[in-house]
């Protein structure tokens, strides 16, 4: 097994000599098809990077630092480029009717002719959720394994690209070549099955990038993390670490899986001759596997909640990553055959989303489901920082309705799908990188790990807490941020893409925060009379009908605007706007303190 | 002691007879001047509550309940009111726009000449933000201790009612007649100085309002809570009590606040060298005199940062609240003539308001502080749930900016001001009320709460977790809610009080969403002849110079809708604004898949 592992590699060296292919395909290798060769040029390649300084590589994220979400890495070496993962960020308050923002692909439309392939660690929407929009730019082969590219398919029919991007299923241990490079997916645990970190191999060395990830010793359905291969590469000489910093704040090690199966089985006991109700995300797999389990052993049916529980059940299930005894799946039309005590529902909204089933059931608005003191409702997650007060109101809602909700942290309903600080030492003992740069997490988040591997011997300069955008090139012996590309944030509302930018967040936060004032008037042109208004409309400003007053005196102030303008100035119909702009603006902020927008408009008559 | 305490109740028994005397004012007794007397008076009350039914008593909560914030309770017997606490509450997402949320206060207005005062629990906004506005419909006596009133004579002052409002200072153990009742003044420990429960007494048995409590046995310049008076009262009966809930469902006991001053005891050795900087809350007074001490010990000037700061600590040194060794306090003006490790500032911004000092400093926008890798940065506070991103950002800055931020729990930088459970089953068992009614809380904490007390025993009969409007009434024997008063959320914005009501907001929400389309057309009446337009303008929407195309478009449409109109249409404005705002809508969604508000004005010329 060893032996195989040195070829990419060597792989690796020879393309960076064959630099000028430029249409080189990307290529995938399986394990068996290597042939067998002694580890030498691995040690020889180990001696080199103390001697000569080698093809650097280049690594250009292009999201996912200092932020949470939209996740996306530029690989590029010589004319070879590849792009790990493609994610999508959610938008904050900052975007009012923003619905998804993803990362600004300038550089890769720059450099489409060099692209080689895009990988995939998992199918979480913050890796995969931009993946659509980028390939109507550049369709290129991507690769990722059975799940993440089932997920992936489902995306690509929603946006009318199926059939039309080659999805190669790949799995861990097995190499794709990209170019000059090769990606070698390994196996790691996370809260959604088939996910996996990364071995480029590079010719100024391995890189390893760790994808999302935890050390889960007792999964569901799955195996451990391939600690063993992240050791061995480690052996061998790991020219640098790209690795999740999401919980690299929290001390200790994350629980398993396995531990939200155990308070399942003590809450299904608890929950006897009632309903129970379960809310989780729809892409935690195990988890659903766990609750499908605890149904059959509980003698109790199955319904599924929910467009996007629907959806990944029934992917998951078409694939085999669900294992569902016959009969326990029931559709919810056939609910009502069955008692309260013989069902359990699986349903989407945890995170106390407007729309999802959870929500509507909570505020008696679902057409299927109402809520009784009969319901024993388990909300198995933790809210999103921003989710708090969503995940409360849906609480308490229930609550009224006379249902039992456990939701707190006591019932141990949750783990994380993220290593927390002893996982992301051990990362570091068993990978042993020159160098290290924290991916994954808000600035403070990548501090915070940075300075676990400080603690761990690595030196401050080794280290590069990096912004997107930048370029981090290492030729082996070094690393630094060489220069910068474009990068940020791209707004998607509707079928926009980007063209919701500063300007219109502003005017809409603006509109929002104090409403508006139109003033209409009618100006005739040869004559500069005017001829009509001024009228006023507002919205969102006061309710007009209580304001009368407050309207009447603000059109007798625009009326004294206009009688005070001369005829020329009738003529300049910017400045004829602007006074009524500001001497309304004035006459309105000394009577309410509050600033509308105002929107003064002349027609020629 | 046990003698003088009997005097409220045999003073509202005597009041009960005399209860046809409408305008007789509040008074203030203190203990000393009670006679000495025998118990005998309320042991025949005791008995009295097993035999007849009593006056009844209306308890009336206008806000605290299924909310956090804006507490003010009603209390209601024969002719008399008064009122506990008048609170604010802060607007959440469905609010845009909007300062502060106040009650409603039309009850109280109605039965203005029944109101015999005011009394407060303690400084907090939540209980005391909406003062001004009700003084400024009825003006009633308002009794506080002397921290609470100086801090509401701020507020006064801000509405220019300062000297219009009769304040009267009042101590625990003291006792302030309203009409047939008597409300007795409680020490309890929470995070201000100067926190009250309250023993209302009144014909139909003792009612215990706790206020915001904890249990804290080490406090910082005070005294523990006076459990042994609520023992006492307990002893005797108690009708009802009326507890915090806010930390209903945490398990355990609320640190001592000492145990964030030995906190700040190691964070100062640690940040030896550099400039401490500590961002908390203004009113927690006892905070800051621990900030004080620790930079006496360490020989640190302190400078105060933030207006709600500057004035909290002016108002607490003026009333000896906070205790200064000379020479500690420096002006900011000062801090250059000190070296960084010579200071500490505190300042404002432990939530992360886009407005406080802290956040200022961390966005490189403060005047006075830069931000450098010199600075050893304290935030002493828990977020309030909606406020972690706001919190997050300030600390992603300031440690951009190179400075040691310390913020998490593992600090012990921070305890709560409010009961844990063990607490709450502390009151329970001191009190042994015959009622419970938990207050303070979202519907949540209330149910965990009730919990609590049915698992001391209470029968769930017993306990009403009420809402606010509800009228809950009781005669010493029973308890229930037996009507509705007008109650809910009156939101301020800028000088307007209740003028944002559910239509603004709305197009507030949609303005938001989506943006704004106006369409401008002059028609003239005579003719019934489009003599201008129709023309467009966006806010909020597109980039308009990125869509010119689809403008166009839309001014096409729109001509096309009017062309189609006939004469006697174009005769109906209404008609042609809903066939304009139909057709554009259509147009515009199936183009972009958005729908901002359109918004069809027709000029008459």
């Amino acid at each position: 097994m060893d032996n195989n592992q040195t070829r990419p590699q060597q792989d690796a060296k020879r393309r960076f000599f064959r630099r000028n292919d430029k249409n080189r395909s990307a290529q995938q290798t399986e394990k068996k098809q290597l042939p067998q060769q002694k580890n030498e040029g691995t040690k020889k390649q180990g001696k080199d990077s103390r001697e000569h300084k080698k093809t650097p590589v280049r690594i250009i994220p292009l999201g996912g630092l200092n932020e949470i979400g939209k996740n996306m890495t530029i690989i590029e070496c010589s004319n070879d480029i590849f792009i790990i993962d493609c994610g999508l960020a959610f938008p904050d308050a900052e975007m009012p009717g923003v619905d998804i923002v993803i990362p600004d692909f300038t550089y890769v439309e720059k450099n489409r002719e060099k692209i080689r392939g895009i990988v995939l660690t998992h199918g979480h929407e913050d890796h995969i959720g931009g993946l659509a929009y980028l390939l109507k730019k550049i369709n290129v082969p991507v690769y990722g394994t059975k799940l993440t590219l089932a997920l992936v398919d489902g995306k690509l029919k929603e946006h009318g690209l199926s059939g039309k991007v080659k999805l190669n299923v790949t799995e861990p241990r097995k190499t794709i070549k990209m170019g000059c490079m090769a990606v070698e997916f390994i196996k790691v645990n996370h809260s959604i099955p088939d996910s996996v970190g990364m071995a480029i191999h590079t010719p100024a060395g391995v890189i390893i990038h760790t994808g999302d990830f935890k050390v889960d010793y007792s999964p569901i359905n799955g195996e451990i993390i391939d600690l063993a291969r992240f050791g061995e590469l480690g052996n061998r000489g790991v020219l640098a670490l790209m690795a999740d910093s999401t919980n690299a704040e929290r001390p200790g090690s994350t629980p398993s899986e396995r531990m939200v199966g155990s308070s399942f089985e003590k809450l299904f006991a608890k929950g006897e001759g009632k309903r129970i109700i379960i809310a989780t995300f729809s892409s935690n797999i195990h988890r659903i596997q766990q609750i499908i389990n605890c149904a059959a052993r509980y003698g109790r049916k199955v319904a599924v909640f929910g467009r996007s529980m629907v959806n990944v059940v029934t992917t998951a299930i078409e694939i085999g990553y669900l294992d569902v005894p016959k009969g326990v799946l029931i559709d919810i039309d056939m609910m009502n055959r069955y008692s309260a005590h013989e069902i359990v529902l699986i349903t989407t909204g945890s995170q106390g989303e407007p729309m999802s089933a959870l929500t509507r059931m909570a505020m008696n608005d679902h057409k299927k489901v109402n809520i009784t003191p009969m319901d024993f409702i388990i909300i198995s997650a933790t809210p999103i920082p921003g989710n708090e007060k969503y995940v409360t109101k849906v609480v308490n809602e229930l609550m009224k309705s006379g249902a039992e909700v456990v939701y707190e942290a006591m019932y141990e309903v949750h783990v994380s799908g993220h290593a927390c600080q002893e996982e992301l030492k051990l990362m570091q003992a068993l990978t042993k990188p020159k160098f290290f740069i924290p991916v994954h997490g808000e600035y403070k988040h990548l501090k915070k790990h940075a300075e676990l591997a400080m603690q761990l011997g690595m030196p401050k300069e080794n280290i590069i807490i990096g912004e997107i955008g930048n370029v981090i090139e290492t030729d082996g012996t070094k690393i630094g941020v060489v220069s910068q590309v474009p990068a940020g944030k791209v707004l998607v509302d509707g079928l926009g893409v980007g063209d919701v930018g500063s300007i219109v967040l502003r005017d809409r936060k603006h509109l929002a925060q104090d409403g508006l004032i139109i003033i209409v008037v009618g100006i005739e042109r040869a004559s500069n009379t005017v001829v009509s208004g001024p009228d006023i409309i507002s919205r969102g400003f006061v309710y007009v009908r209580e304001a009368e007053e407050l309207i009447d005196s603000a059109k007798s102030i625009l009326g004294h605007t206009l009688d005070s303008c001369t005829s020329d100035e009738l003529r300049e119909w910017n400045y004829i706007k602007n006074r009524m702009r500001d001497d309304l603006s004035d006459y309105i902020y000394e009577k309410t303190k509050r600033s509308p927008m105002i929107l003064p408009i002349i027609m020629e008559i």
